[in-house]
Parts: structure tokens; sequence; C-alpha cells
């Protein structure tokens, strides 16, 4: 866990103020570079030491054989892995032929600091070389946001003690030595060696290197140029060798001279285009890169960024370090989708190795609703990634014997990655989750282009396979059997009611898709029996309910089923999964993460607030939360069944996940869904808002730790600031034509540039439902969360 | 498929008239000998060509890694695969020093027959070389019932058309090279050079090998001695090499003139006992066979075989080819079960590396019954084996977080060796099917020793298991969820009519055995508190029943799922799990093999007559049989419902299954449950053979196809002779106390040496039920079986 004083509070940029070796790699996903394109890991630029040496490339993997006990028919039989490509971070440092390492000498001072506004990563070092030289180091790196090849380095550094010759040298290194894995099943394989060389160069200051994978047989390319300048005469050379190259500058300075070096780093890749294409790609990348200079990009990137913050800043009164997660959160879902552009948006961003770089769909569950009303082109973009990977899922559906399509459960570029059924293939509510993602850009964004086209040809194909998944009983009732929902401590089971929920309204979304555009309808081949058949199978979907328990039953049998022992399961056994069988967690009332609770969020209309509030109370007691993606959840029904209190405890547990490391697996990579589920928490939880055939409705209301929360969401190109307080809530629409909204079930016209004012009605305490044993969240009290 | 052509039918061999090298393969496995100890497939004397060559020894075996694609808790890491050892059978033969290789020359005539009385494999072939030398070879080969260790061969070879050089070379030979596997899951994992030489010696006609496996660390010895005989001078040699030695008999014979060689080889393993006593044993086994001599060792193997067969023997008028199949049937399971000797009796028995020579609870359910009123002390020892487990099944039990004992689903030594735990683990009721045997063999031979001990831990540790799997819902029901029953088209399903039925009784069995044996029980720490509440569970054990359809669900919910399509299912697509995705397969009503029918038979005390009939019906129409070990039991339960034309064709298919091939994977061993299933479809199914609280009853009744049937059983050590036709079933006890039975619900006496007839109604036919389209069992008619 990372000490929670390792980082400052400050509301625009996360601090730290010394360097802790022992949590050197969950540092490097905090503090990761990305724009949805190119991901760099906070490491030092010297490189050494490391945790998790990491630089990533959106779509860019390797394949490697998946292998079973026992081979079953339809496994994928080859599995996607991303790789850490060619890294452009690193700037080698010797001041009088000592390298520059933390652990040698003494490091008297060392600052970093990710800021939220400028994009960037600033680090200050003051180092006394085992020889006594002293010299002072500081460096600025971006990954740029409007340049998506690009990124940057600035890098100064200046002898304090008298004279001394500073060497700084440059490197594109592919292929770099990474550190072994601890047999974490959740651990990307390590992969050596994996890069092949097909080209390197060095000329003047530029190095320029492709390679290829062996088995995906991918190209990729980086180059790097350099701007070099000191008082003093300086010697700048580069060198080529097979997994890349280096520039090396060399100069004698004296207190108060300084060398700069301002590295400028293109990449690109490709499955089709030659070493030439690629080679001159990167060079083009480069060449616009200095051409807006080291200056330039760092105007651009605020210039983006403040744009970004304009559209979707969340602002709090009353809790910094919430205040200061929420951003962090932003920051980084904005950094893995910004720039994705027909590329998934993985579960750890381009922050780490985690789950093997796959995108789950955690993408269309979290992180869209919030691109969806921040930044619609970046949830346009992701949705059409998924609708490019169409042909390979209805491939997919075909081997299994389905009809229509069937998205994998965790993949890179569209086939299936996951070796383990019972929690990947049956997890078949993935499909209604794209489905859910897709209707709900059309609704909020109003992009009839899309609505039409890729939006249809999702609903109509997921659709196809809801059908062809579940059945009808002889009374007619509609059933999808065998299925897992979100909660992998349950699975192959009857009517989940997520599952069947979403497929519900998957099933009614496609046949209104279907008669609003005849033409594209009959394009598709969707007749009107078809439809009627979707509406048909909508209509009398069985949702399992236990008139004795009076709550809703997960899935058949579900509450029948032995509740775990939590009284005798000691602290050290969680997550359950790692110290219990499936065989035993799949048979009893145990639940990983939210589930019914997340249908309550995602088919919250399917529900009376009765119902919410006693089978949130139910299914409280048997949540462990042994999976990131469930405190958000928790938090926002929460706040609905008028539990504050503990909505604003999930709410810190969702915030703080990875800058308290709270899963221990930080470092390998920040957990972007449950990033999103801070934004989730606080808009979707203590401001209310849902949306539902096209209006969007708020019940804000806010926990004591909260004075204030002001958001802004953009709803079919007019973008609405909303505030609230403990008694109000405020509604402005900054700009745009009118709009309709709902507040606590009274509509609202809203006009542009009139803020209206509505009041909060104070809600009766209600009792606080009880956890498992020892699975309590952490009180959120003052500021701070302590159990 | 095996022509049916290949082999001759004739009621006490199995002969073959040519040689087809396209089922080389199978024949092997058709023609294999086996102890129970040593297993000899039936290769060529001269080794090449071959199928598949093979020699095992019962529970020697070699660990290799089992992999996932994603790991998880409780899943073994290594597995255990049986292996082919030093190669004794090997007898090589040059004709004017051309290698006599059927491939090559001309093969005039090749005759092979393995005679179920003589215990032997014989061969005749006529062979032309290309240079036009015309020879004749015979040979006899043996594996001993009566010395375990000792596989001996009788040789003998003459020229047919002039003077020729004879030179008869004996080989002992490890690490023989093995064809490449072809991927079936099926197959056992090839392993290469896996045994290291340790030490190797050739001194005179006798050769002797030590080798051990690197991972297991199992050593084996190996020895072969000979007698040379001709009628002229004969020159031998022997050598020895790291895989082993051979012995090599030279000299010229005229026609008239053969040179016989008579092989003695003696096998020994260990994984404790140092190379110098391995060696000394198998030496000694080898002193013993020529001490008993050829002749001896024949005679001993006859005598052995009579008795069996006095004790065993199945007599069929009416149906050659069964009458055939049954004693090939009997023949094989009394070589997989003779002298295992606290070995396990592996799915394949000692006859190809099918299933990584794991044995399952096919050896309970299917073959015990058999042994234990046939060769009761077979059946003894292979339950001791079982009890022998019971610390690595107490501790995986622990490990898994279950009280008691956990068996393995699949294994050789007793360690857990399936990945794929929905099929495995979770397929609990093997622990039942343990209990079953283990009461089964008390009550059926009165041992009480075993009873108060190795069978009193058996049924107390699964009791302790099916206590802790099962729990109580708020009325009191016991269910148990989440299992596996014998259907493994289904997994994962709460209450499964086969496990509960089963689980009750080993509740109720454990109890009962605590009451006897109080001191014992006090031993085992089995508190009255403890047995009552097995009873308890017991009592309210859940039952799924289908009230609308009026039939037992296999499982909760089973039969309100959806049917699978038959109609549209291609006859390609079967076995179906080669072709479809076990996530459709387990959401459907498709049966693979008989599970609530299995439970029919098996707990048949706990349905009506009415129930049985309907739920035969129902389940006819969804049973696919894509698993050998369903036949039988469809026959068995066709009888009992009056169906006896079905029951007939069920039993020619179990019957067939290994001489027809119709599994197509006999080339990786012999069904030996199956095998013993032919002996279940015709003594429980027409001699309508149970037993209930230690009364044997009989209901026979034949099919048309069969006039009179004749079995013997052993009960409590004395001998029942049975003879049913058409109208009447006559009963004798040979000897012994007097002995209670039933015919057709009324109570009879026997007493020593007087014979008893009764008579049989005469049934209605009933409406023949169907099965799934393309699945309906080959006719069978005139004593042959057709499509």
């Amino acid at each position: 866990m990372i000490k929670q004083e390792a980082f400052g509070v400050e509301p625009w940029g996360l601090p730290e103020t010394a360097l802790d070796l022992d949590v050197l790699a969950q540092s490097e996903s905090v503090f990761a570079l990305a724009n949805g394109h190119i991901g760099w890991r906070g490491t030092l630029d010297e490189g050494e030491p490391h945790g998790l040496p990491g630089s990533y490339l959106n779509g860019f993997y390797e394949a490697r054989p998946l292998p079973y006990a026992e081979p079953e028919y339809g496994l994928p039989e080859s599995g996607q892995t991303i790789i850490n490509v060619t890294n452009g971070k690193l700037i080698r440092l010797f001041v009088d032929d000592e390298p520059f390492d933390v652990r040698y000498g003494q490091l008297r001072s060392h600052q970093r600091r990710l800021d939220f506004r400028a994009g960037v990563l600033t680090r200050q070092a003051d180092w006394v070389s085992r020889a006594g030289a002293q010299a002072r180091i500081s460096s600025t790196r971006l990954v740029s946001f409007t340049q998506r090849a690009v990124a940057a380095i600035y890098y100064e550094v200046e002898p304090l003690d008298g004279q001394r010759r500073i060497v700084v040298q440059s490197e594109l290194l592919a292929n770099e030595q990474l550190p072994g894995s601890d047999g974490d099943p959740r651990r990307a394989a390590v992969l050596k060696n994996v890069l092949q060389s097909e080209h390197t160069t060095a000329q003047d200051s530029t190095v320029l290197a492709v390679h290829k994978t062996a088995v995906s047989g991918l190209r990729i390319g980086a180059a790097m140029d350099h701007l070099v300048d000191a008082p003093t005469s300086v010697l700048v050379e580069s060198h080529a060798h097979g997994n890349g190259g280096m520039v090396t500058a060399s100069c004698v300075l004296t207190p108060g001279q300084r060398l700069t070096m301002t590295k400028f780093v293109a990449y690109g890749w490709s499955g089709e285009r030659t070493v030439d294409a690629i080679s001159a790609q990167v060079i083009a990348g480069l060449t616009g890169a200095k051409q807006s200079g080291w200056d330039g990009l760092l105007a651009e990137q605020r210039a983006y960024l403040d744009d970004f913050w304009g559209r979707a800043d969340v602002a709090i009164d009353g809790d910094e370090e919430v205040q200061q997660a929420v951003r962090f959160a932003l920051f980084h879902v904005l950094q893995a989708g910004a720039r994705a552009e027909s590329r998934a948006i993985p579960a750890k961003g381009l922050t780490g190795p985690g789950y093997d770089g796959h995108a789950f769909w955690d993408t269309e569950t979290f992180v869209l609703p919030i691109l969806t009303v921040t930044a619609p082109e970046a949830a346009a973009s992701a949705l059409r990634w998924r609708h490019s990977t169409l042909p390979t899922a209805r491939q997919r559906a075909k081997q299994l014997g389905f009809e229509g399509a069937a998205f994998p459960w965790r993949t890179i570029s569209g086939a299936e990655c996951s070796g383990y059924w019972p929690a990947g293939l049956a997890a078949f509510h993935i499909n209604a989750d794209i489905a859910d993602a897709a209707a709900r850009y059309v609704e909020m964004t109003g992009d009839e282009q899309f609505e039409q086209h890729e939006g249809m040809d999702l609903l109509t194909d997921t659709a196809r396979l809801w059908r062809s998944l579940g059945h009808h009983d002889a009374p007619g009732r509609f059933h999808i059997d065998g299925v897992t929902g979100p909660d992998e401590y349950s699975a192959i089971a009857d009517n989940n009611v997520y599952t069947n929920l979403m497929a519900q309204q998957n099933l009614i979304a496609a046949a209104d898709a279907a008669e609003k555009y005849p033409d594209r309808a009959r394009e598709l081949g969707i007749s009107p029996e078809e439809s009627a058949d979707w509406r048909d199978a909508a209509s009398a979907m069985v949702i399992p309910y236990d008139e004795a328990l009076g709550v809703h039953s997960q899935a058949e049998a579900f509450t029948r089923h032995q509740v775990w022992d939590f009284e005798h399961t000691p602290a050290d056994d969680y997550p359950l999964m790692l110290s219990h069988p499936y065989v035993d967690l799949y048979r009893k009332q145990v639940v990983k993460q939210a589930d019914l609770v997340l249908a309550m969020h995602t088919r919250g209309d399917a529900f009376t607030a009765e119902e919410k509030s006693r089978n949130f109370d139910y299914y409280e007691a048997l949540t462990v939360r042994d999976s990131s993606l469930s405190a958000c959840t928790q938090s926002v029904i929460a706040t609905e069944v008028g539990q504050l209190d503990l909505a604003f405890d999930y709410l810190g547990e969702a915030a703080l996940m990875d800058l308290l490391d709270l899963e221990h697996n930080t470092r390998d990579g920040v957990h972007i869904a449950s990033l999103a589920g801070t934004w989730i928490a606080l808009v979707s939880g203590f401001g209310g808002l849902r949306h539902r055939a096209k209006i969007v409705t708020f019940r804000p209301r806010l926990p004591e730790g909260i004075a204030r929360l002001a958001f802004n969401i953009e709803v079919r190109g007019r973008r609405l600031q909303v505030e609230v307080t403990r008694s109000t809530a405020r509604y402005l629409l900054a700009k745009g034509d009118p709009l309709e909204i709902v507040h606590y079930d009274k509509s609202l016209k809203l006009t542009a540039g009139q803020q209206q004012q509505r009041s909060i009605a104070p809600i009766p305490p209600r009792q606080r439902p009880q956890q498992p044993a020892g699975r309590e969240p952490a009180h959120r009290r003052n500021g701070t969360s302590a159990s």
C-alpha cells in the first residue's frame, strides 16, 4: 500500500515530496502519462531503479499461446498481451563520470508532481554523487494530447558545488530487461526480446528504430531528436544499435550554468505498412513536434486541458482529498480515452501491463458514461472501435453456435483472449453493456449518423445474440440460462437479473431502431417478424424475485443458496478467489462485486424505491468488494436509498483505490474504471444524474462530508452546469437551445444563461446496513478515510 | 471403426483371420494381455509396424505440469500420466538377413486369436521375404495371472522353402519411439525419453535393465531370460545398452526344422527401493517363471481362468456375438482387476494410454459390481487402493475448505489430476460412488473386517464431505448446490438427483456403521450428534421433481431449460463436446450419458415403477450417448420398464463398443467400464439382479433375441447359479448355507444343491420411446446390430 503521506493534497495536481523506492512501481502507474495512443509509465528519467518499466502503444501487442490442462471446443488457442515497446523516455546523466542513480550517493531532495491542468509530470532532484559532486536535475515530461504520435521531455542539469563534466545521454531502447513475474494471474506475462530489429539509424541528434513482433507481426517505429543548449561548448554524438540508439551530449559546467536538453519522441505502428512507411511516419511526427517546439507543445497541452476541464470538471467543497482524487481520476480517464481513436480503452489504460493490456466491459459500463457527457468524441471513438470488431464477434458467435455477435470478454484486437469461460465467455452481459453504451451515447449526443450506422449494427447483432441465447418456456416466459453476471463469485446461473434486464433493454432498443430506420432495417435483414420477436422476448423476460425474502434474487436460486461463512473467514483470505476454490464460491451467497445492485443503477427504472432499498440492504450483507468495480456502484445506490454516510464511505474507497493502492496491484497500472467510478459516485450518486428516453434527470443529495458539488455535462451539444448544496440545486444551461430536465420528478425547462434553483428536501436518517464481517468500507470523516 | 469382419465369432476366443494395418492400433488394444499389474498391448512380436506400442505397469507414471490460461486457486499444478515402460515383448526375426516385417515381402496368411480360457494371445504367419525366402512364424504370449510380475512368449520359426539362416533377436527396450499425439484430449501426452537409465547388464541369455523417471522418481526393473532350442547348432549372444539389451540366436534351418525361443520376462517397480533391490526382485521373478517353465505357466494360467469362468461365466443362447462379447468383456475386466493389488483399476485398464492411464468413478460404479460377485478379492483390493489414498483425499478436502475427504476425479496415485474442475472436482458424486461400492462389497461378501476398518473409514469421510457440501434451507430441506452429476453436458447445478440420492445413501450408511461399531465410531470421533446430523441431512434431502411434466428433474431447473435442437444437429457434430462449447451444452436439455437414469439403477428404491417409466421415456429423448458409460445403464432400465427390444439394442451397443470401435478411440485402450456394462446389461438388466439390505433380488426377463441366459454370482461365500428362459427362472445354490433371495417380490429360500424354478409373467408390449434424431441405437436382430 502506498503510504498516504507519499502524496500531498492539492486541488489541481498530485505532488510527491520524497522518493520511496518500496512503492516505485505504484508511483510509476500513478504518474503515468498517456494520450490514449502512447502511454509512458512514470519511471525515473534515468531508467533505473525501476518498478516496472513501460512504454505502450494502444493496440500494439504480441500473441501468446493459451494453454489448457484439458482442451475444450471453443476456447481461444492464442491470447494477446500488451508489450513494453521502444522506450523513448530514457535520459541518463553522468556527473564527472558517475552515473546519476538515486540508489547511490545522497539524494538531498526529490519532488515529482503530476499537473492536471498543464498535463505534465515534473521532477526536481538535488543529488550528491559518491565522489561528492553536487547537481540539481529537473525535468518536465509530456505525452501530447494534440499531437497523438508525440511525447517530449525538457531536461535540465546544473552542478551545484564546482566545475563538473556533465554528460547527458538520451536513449531510444527496445527490449529493455524486465523484472520477472511473481505468478499473480493479473500480471501480464513477461515477454523477452519480443521486438525484432528491422532498421535502426542515428544521424546528428536523431535516432530512428523500427522493430517487428514475431507472432502478431506488428511493426513499430520510434524516433527521437534533441535540442541541446549550454553556455559552454557541447559535444553531441549519436550511435545506433539493434535495439535503438543514443544521443550523447557532453560539456563542462560550473554552478549557475545549465545544460538543457529538449527531447522530442514520435511513435507509429501498423500491421500493414512497410519499414519505409513507418520510418517516414515517425520522422513526420518528429518534425511536427519540433515545429511546435517545447513551449508550443506545452501551450497546446494546456489549451487542450483547459477545454477539457471546462467541460468535465467536478468541484467539491468540504473534502480536499476527494476533490484531488476526482480530478486525478478524470485526468487518467482522459489520458486513457482521449486519442484512442479506433482502438480499445484498456482496463489499465496505458499505465501498466495489468490484465495483459486487455479491454473488458469496464470501458462501456464505467468509462463511457463519463466520456459521453464530457468528451463525446472520445466516447464515439471507443464505440467505433467496438464496431470495428463486429466481424470478429460475428464469427465468434457462429463458432459457438449463436446468432448475431458475441463480443470478447477480454481483448486487444477484438479476438477473445479469455481462457476461463465460466468467468469470460459466459459473462454475455458485455454484449448488452456495449449496446447500452451505444444507446446512451446516441441519447446524450443526438448523433444520428452514429445511431443509424454503427449504433444500429451494434444493437442488431447483440439483440440477435440475446434472442438465440434465450428461449421461451411452456408458459411463454423468456429465460436466459447458464450465464455469468458481473459478480464473478457466481457463474453459469439461470436468469441473472442484471443480464436479463440489460438484455431486455438491448432487445427493445434494437426493435425501436429498426422501427425508426426502416431502410437500414431492410439492409440488416431485420424483418417485422424478427423485431416483433425481440419485443416479445423482452416483454416476457424472467426477473427472479424471492417472495419469501421480499428481494430480487441475483439469479435463479441465488437467495436459496447457503450464505458464505463470513464470520469465520479470516481477513487474510480476501480476496477470496486467491484462497478459496470457485466450486465453493459459486455455490454460496457471496458477492464479489455489485451485480444486482449494479442492475439497480443501470436499469433503475425496473425497480421500485422500496425494492431498491430492500435489495440494497440484502446485498450489502453479502458483498465483499474483491473487485475494484464495486464501491462506486454501491455508493450510487446507497445515495439513492438514502444511505448518505455509507455512500460517502464508498466514494472514498473508489476515489482512493489507486492513490492508496487499496487492491495492492496499482503497480500494474491504475484502475481506469474504478477511477471513472469516482465521477460516477459523485455525479450519478450525489448528483443523482440519470437519463432515460432522452430526458436527463437529477435527484441530488449531499452527504455530511460535502458542502457543495458542482459539475458540468454535455447534453446534445449543450453544456449544462449543475451546482448542488445540501439544501438546493442550481441548474444553468451555459449555451444552446432550451433543454428539459427533471429535478426530483418535476420537469424543468432550462434556457441558456438563466440559472434555475430548486430545493432538496431533507431525508430521515436510515439504519445503516451491515456488510460482511471485516469488509465494511473505511469510515470517511473530516476529509480522510480510516477503518 | 474396426470392420466387423476383422474378428470371427466364437464362444471362447476372439479370432482375427487377416491383418489390417489400418486398424492395427485398435487390434493392439483388443488383443492386449494384462493381469492388473503388467499390461502388454497386442503389438506384433517384431515391434513394427505398430499403432501405439505399449507396455505398462499399474501405478507407474510420470508427472507432468498442468497448464492453465488463467490460474485458479485449488487447481492441481501437476498431473500424472501412465508411461510406456520397458518393452519386453520384442522378438525380431531375420530370414537370410532380411527382417521379418509384414509391410515388406508377401504375407500369405496371418491369424491371431485371443483365447479367453487359456489366457493367451496366439499368432501364426506365413511370410515370403522380398528375396523369396518363405517362413512360418508362430508365437504364443501370456501375461501371467498367477505370477503377477511375469510375462512370457513362446516363439517358433521354420523355413518353408529351403535352407535359410534364421536369426531371432529378443529385446528389452526402454524409451521406444512413440508416434505423435494428434491432439485428441483423451490421448495421453506423449513423453519422450522418460526413462533414465540406471543399470543395464547382459549375461548369457539374460538381460536386466533398471530405469528411473525424472520427476515422479519411480524406479522400474525389467529382466528377460530365454530358452532357445533348435535341431542344429545355435549361437546365442547377448548385449546390453542404456535402453536395455538384446539376446540374439542364430542358426541355419531347413524345412521341417524349427527354432523355438521361450522368453521369460519379469517386471518390478517401486518409488522407494534401490537399484539393487529392484534388480534382485526382477531376477527372482524370472527364476520363479523359469521354474514353472512355459508349460507350467500355461497350466497355471488355464487353472486360474477355469476357476474364474466357473464363478463368473455368463452363457447365452440365441446371440453368438453377444455371447462372445460378454466373455471378451469379462476377460478384460479380469485382466484389469485381477492382480491390481492396492493399485487403481484405470478406465482403460492396462491396454492403452487413453485418459492418461487415470482411474475415475468408472471403477467403483461399473467395474466393482462385477468383481464383487465374481472375484471378490479383486474388488476388495481395488477398494483397499482407494482407502490407501484417504490421506491425500482428506488433505484435498481441507485445501478446498471442506470436511472429510474429497477423492480425485482422475488419478493414478490418489492426487487430483483433473484440470477442468466443472467436470472434475465438481463431480463430487465420485465420493458417494466409492462409498456405495464399499457398502455393496460388504453387503455381498459379509466381510466384516473390511466393513469395520476400510469400509467405515471410507463411509465416514465421505459422509463428512457431504455434510459440509450441503446445507439446510430455512424450511429445513437439505440442498447440495453447484455440483456436476454423471452427465457431463450439465455442470455446476443445484440438487442433482443422482448425486443427492447417492449422498443420502452415503450419509445413512455412515450413520448405520457408526451405530453398528461404536468403538470404531469413537476412534473416528463420530459423536451421536454428528451421526444424527447425517441422518437428518439424508432425510431432508431435496430431490427435484417437475410436477408439470410428471418427471424428476435431473437437477434443479433442468427440465425447464431449452431442449437441444437435435433436429438440426448434423450427425458429424457428435460427440457434441467436440463441436459445441460447454457454455451452450450446459444451458440446454441434452444428456451426454445416463444420469437420472443411472440414479434409477443405483437407487432404484427411490422411484416408483410409474416414475421409472415416465422418467425413462423423458430422458431417452434427450440422451445422446456421447459417453461409453451410458448404453449399459439405459439397457438395464429399459428392461426394468419393459422396453425389452430397446434394452437388447443397448446391450448390443455396450457389448460391441470396443469390438466395433463405436467411439473411435479403442486405439487408446479398451473401455473397461463399458465392457463391464455388458455384464451389467445382461445380469442386472435381463437377469434383473439387484441387492438391498443384504437381500439379492431378481426380476429376470429376456428379450426376443435371447432364448436363455445363465450366470453365476457369489454371495457371502456361496455360489448362486441362475438360469433364465423367456418363461422361467431357475435358481441353484451350488454350495454353502441356505440363502434367501427374492424373485419378483416373492421371497425364496435356497438350500445347496436344490434347484428352484419360478415362472416369469409375460408383459404387454409398450411403445418404444424416442431418442434424439440420429442417435437411436442400432437395431439388434438375428445376432447382429445394424442401424
